[in-house]
């Protein structure tokens, strides 16, 4: 699988860069962002923390934005921030900004015309990290974050993947895509009318189900706009207060959907992830 | 002098707002991002840093992406960061990146077409810190900084109005504009082909003559595509070194002319600024 180097920017001590490859599994080229700290060129390997970004996003908002790579250089970790959906002139697309390309949802599609390369989970559970492990110096130990449709992503990932995953945590997510007007929107085109099958991408639903897993880490603004119709965290803690499952939900006053709200509390999660990562 | 805002943002327990308000000296509508710490809502009045961003930027680059907001709030200073110039559809542009429209370099034109619109100087040395201390819980102690073009901006207007200014620091600053290819090209078009009327603009030149001034930190990167031929900081290192003036030149191995380098630094520069502002 050839990589190719896009751009390569020091900071912190260590390297900001982003790569372009081809995915078999999307049948497209995709492009993902990697923080490479200053460990890494002493011939370390690190542990990684992957970050998914939200609608309308690609690999380039959250290590633009979020500020994170100061305390992954500090405590030693890599970050790795892929692209929000396959791309491309051949590539399925909506005219909107939550269907379609930007708008990858995580999920692997299994309806026309989305399943040719709309198979996001697979990416980001299996491809990804077997590309970046073979590639750069970093352990096999892994942790995940995201943002919206991304925390919606990272949380799907770790609870049905437990074993692949230390520690998972989500600024505003998607938290009960099924009941809410984005998650029908894109579970119906990529996965059908059959509500049924849309259930193993449901956050809550899953963290109901669970019995235990990996420790979670949930934050929410309040002054959020996206907050009451399609975000719903109230349900996720419900659902791990069902199941005992380790999570922590925070709410914060007056804090909106923006990188600037993840940028605000960004220390407290690459701090949550490195402690669960032994690092 | 009415002000609008068009945005509002809580980050770090305070406030990244952008305002709109009508510029008698520019003759036309100007934006500008400020921070403003959580000490502000306590009803505390707080020193003021100005940032001046670089070529093609706009009030939106810096309170995006250098991650100063952090240190802000925790030092309690706030953060004013203007345009890059005057705009508008009846504002004089060239089809240039380094002319016109976000290449004000921060210099009072005096050639038609630009001296109806482009007095940057004096925007940033008076109408903006008094429309700002007017509105906003701000002392009237003032520390600037800047980044390339905002860079020689900074340094030039604290080099010679050394009373309104505690401290001023750069990163990649243009620092010998009558001798690099960005500042033959503006000043020729803003004030004209004598040259002699360039040398109130010129930070080295400046700094040669100064009888002291304001502490000065400038950071610049080793490999900064611009170094050689554009920013040319061995100008400043003489002036400084000749004129005896409390300059700190530091050169960073590997780093770039972007916000990557920017953010890896902002913080010794927060530190640096409001130790002399007595914060």
């Amino acid at each position: 699988m050839s990589l190719h180097i896009t751009s390569a920017n020091k900071g912190f001590g260590g390297w900001t860069k982003h790569y372009s490859h081809h995915s078999d599994l999307l049948n497209c080229d995709m492009r993902f962002a990697i923080y490479l700290p200053p460990q890494t060129a002493q011939g370390q390997k690190v542990p990684v923390i992957y970050y998914l970004s939200g609608l309308t996003c690609t690999d380039e908002n959250f290590v633009q934005k979020a500020g994170a790579q100061r305390l992954a250089a500090e405590l030693g970790v890599a970050l790795v921030a892929p692209d929000t959906s396959p791309r491309g002139e051949d590539v399925a697309d909506a005219n909107a900004y939550d269907l379609g390309q930007g708008a990858g949802f995580y999920v692997n599609a299994t309806e026309a015309p989305w399943n040719r390369h709309y198979q996001m989970y697979d990416y980001v559970l299996h491809e990804l990290p077997k590309l970046v492990e073979e590639t750069f110096p970093v352990t096999d130990q892994r942790s995940i974050f995201g943002h919206s449709m991304g925390g919606h992503g990272a949380l799907v990932l770790v609870l049905r993947n437990p074993e692949r995953y230390k520690s998972v945590s989500a600024f505003s997510p998607i938290c009960n895509p099924v009941n809410c007007p984005w998650g029908e929107k894109a579970f119906s085109a990529y996965l059908g009318e059959d509500r049924k099958t849309w259930e193993a991408y449901d956050a809550s639903l899953l963290m109901r189900g669970a019995k235990g897993g990996p420790p979670a880490l949930v934050d929410q603004g309040e002054a959020d706009d996206f907050l009451v119709e399609q975000l719903r965290p109230e349900a996720l803690d419900a659902a791990a207060e069902a199941s005992g499952y380790p999570l922590a939900l925070r709410r914060h006053e007056g804090y909106d959907h923006s990188y600037y709200f993840i940028s605000s509390f960004v220390n407290d999660h690459m701090r949550f992830h490195a402690e669960h990562l032994g690092h």
